[in-house]
């Protein structure tokens, strides 16, 4: 028989054991963060009616959205993204859940992107988000949680920028230029790629603002100096603008809270520079950037907006949110050679060698794990040395050694496979052994 | 603006917290016994080639299948279960994992499925199999990871049912029935609906047996008593075939194997009644009941195969494995009382009630998180009675009150919320008292 060629579609991707492995060390890691602060899981289907999906994420979400028609007619597209689900999840269940509402979702999302860039057209989404309040403290925890996911995969060199959209809005209020925001914007955000005499010129013949609003926009941009110095730049710059103030008051709020919540000031960081999402967010926004990776950009982003649902239901839902990269973030680690490249889920192998005795190994196997080991028993008798190589490649920390003479006696060698250590143990000390070896 | 509805489509639905509470719960506790004994995660994509996934399940398999054409011109499919995406993963990445290989697989699977029949086109699969060996260890060890899934979720009353393939069919072997084996079985397995009468009949006119045959293939699917007694009725009934003979002592095996690994002898039983996939399974078979529900059908299942991958490659594979019944166990768990209806993930609840020391609050929620305590800060300043309203509908087990002078003088409140109970403490000693209290 012709056989069928196994491979995976472009743009997607197997996971194999120690990706697989490191990947769900994150999502454990994010969870028990999540769970700290008193987030809840919820999860929604992959697929949605494609009125539910089309036209909220921009025209590059709808291009790159798989879609198609079931079998009973309807329009249906898969996910491309965990907030638009999540919007019409709260429109939904709000009722029934009340507010404030936190929720965490970690879930897989399809798109169709060009995969020449080196993107993948499946991957997973890890978001969090506090609706139905505009309280700071939930731009403060939204900090911390990021924060402390960040440590909590054992990284300590890294940033969180923050900024607040209100900021630039009262700037742009105070000069009368509320009314081409979009088109300032725009221009402003060239900033890192043309520098800031193109952007001044692009405001002033795309915008229609004057040299000197385009000089104080763009004087606001370049602010720098420790983030009590630019707080105190950015106050004049919008005085006047009551919601200008209000953002500068949020962030001096955002940053003092985040000190009181013992966040080292290092791990912090006020940038007037990062917009992000130009029309979605509008208070407090984040973006966080590891020390030894900067290049691969924020590994964990997301903001304040005003209203979560609008589209599916007249209750107003004020929120605040953030998504972890997994991806990025696991790309990121690995680099920084954190990610263990054992295939391993257990740390104690069992060799299995006197073939009538494979009762005698289950035993065994069984005694070790009713204890809280976690044990892998070699399912052949093979030659002792083809088992260990097995243990090798595979990246047990130890075997236990039991032969016909041993099992008959009582007795085990404890070997330790990275150093080749061996210890004579009785079968009734054995699990005192394996603790004293941190086995578990 | 009008509204779109927000409504979920037929078949589909939202995890709610409490069932998504569940649901992680339960993953974790199958990840951790598939781990006690060496199985690694992979993953593989919701997508795949059309032709990876059409005509390997089934008719009804091809049938239900979420299938169309992508932006690019490729025929997929959404993936209907984690078997066929194993057989190609096995085939593509075999030579680089080596074998034996233990995987366990956790993922969502859609199938178009006839909602009428209280079914949904989206749940979730949790399978584990062992590849690349015949050896009868991993029929003993998916025997006991079975039996521990079921304890580990908190169940005791419980049978994982086994028989193997072979017995039957040597018996036909003996019989001179093994061509017209399929027919057999067809009848054979209608025997709870019609009955030993019509089974036989059919046997007679659609299998061409004799009465006399049909009479002795009834007699072994009847087979009761204790295992050892139908072992022993077994053997003279397959005499003399070596297929027949071989599983008989692979029952036997099982069956020692899992009384020499400490399963109480009530949580297993020879049924030889029982078939599973008539053409897949060579083997050892198992299914598994709740002594509570009976009713709600096997909770996981599985056996024995031949060669996993023969239509991607031509590397044998043989292989043994079960899958767990994700949503099918949670109703069970929803039914017998022992899911947590509170869609609470922090035990701890602090209110916040002084506006003006918003940052002592989040120091204070700040220094439980560190001491490694999960606790939701309130985020508005509401009146007192409002939050513990929302704290007790959410259903957290203690709430750490805090007012001004409380603040000043270093106290708390530390209120039991399901008795009332109150105590007073200071801040200093709180951690030592929520520890004594065990909210960890």
């Amino acid at each position: 028989m012709s056989k069928i060629q196994p491979r995976t579609l472009k743009g997607f991707r197997d996971y194999l054991p120690a990706a697989a492995i490191a990947r769900e060390a994150l999502i454990d890691q994010a969870r028990a963060v999540y769970r700290s602060y008193g987030f809840v899981p919820i999860d929604t289907p992959a697929l949605e009616y494609l009125e539910i999906l089309a036209g909220k994420g921009g025209d590059e979400s709808d291009k790159q959205m798989y879609r198609f028609t079931d079998a009973g007619g309807r329009e249906v597209g898969m996910r491309f993204d965990l907030t638009i689900p999540f919007a019409r999840f709260a429109a939904q269940h709000i009722g029934e859940l009340g507010t404030p509402f936190k929720r965490y979702h970690v879930g897989t999302v399809w798109r169709g992107e060009n995969t020449q860039r080196g993107r993948y057209r499946e991957f997973m989404q890890c978001d969090f988000d506090t609706i139905g309040t505009e309280s700071l403290v939930s731009d403060v925890e939204t900090l911390l949680v990021i924060h402390d996911l960040v440590r909590a995969v054992g990284i300590d060199d890294f940033v969180v920028r923050v900024n607040n959209r209100k900021v630039l809005s009262g700037l742009l209020e105070r000069l009368e230029l509320s009314d081409r925001a979009t088109a300032v914007l725009r221009a402003l955000d060239k900033l890192d790629k043309v520098g800031p005499d193109k952007v001044a010129e692009e405001m002033v013949s795309a915008a229609g603002a004057s040299a000197a609003q385009a000089r104080e926009v763009l004087a606001m941009a370049a602010l720098t100096g420790t983030d009590a110095e630019v707080l105190a730049a950015l106050r004049p710059l919008v005085a006047g603008s009551e919601r200008g103030e209000r953002g500068v008051e949020e962030l001096a709020g955002v940053l003092a809270g985040a000190a009181a919540a013992g966040v080292p000031a290092e791990r912090v960081r006020l940038d007037v520079s990062i917009a992000r999402g130009l029309d979605y967010y509008t208070g407090t926004i984040y973006e966080t950037f590891l020390g030894e990776l900067p290049a691969i950009g924020s590994i964990c982003s997301g903001g304040r907006y005003d209203n979560l649902a609008e589209l599916y239901t007249k209750q107003e839902l004020p929120g605040i949110g953030a998504s972890l990269g997994v991806d990025r973030l696991l790309s990121a680690l690995e680099e920084l050679g954190r990610v263990d490249a054992r295939a391993c889920t257990a740390p104690i192998f069992v060799p299995y060698f006197v073939a009538e005795r494979r009762d005698d190994y289950l035993a065994l196997c069984a005694r070790l794990r009713a204890a809280g080991f976690a044990v892998e028993l070699y399912p052949e008798p093979k030659k002792l040395g083809a088992q260990l190589k097995y243990a090798d490649r595979r990246g047990f920390r130890c075997a236990v050694i039991v032969g016909e003479r041993e099992l008959d006696e009582g007795r085990c060698q404890v070997k330790l496979l990275a150093t080749g250590e061996n210890a004579d143990v009785t079968l009734e000390g054995l699990v005192e052994h394996l603790r004293a070896l941190a086995m578990h």
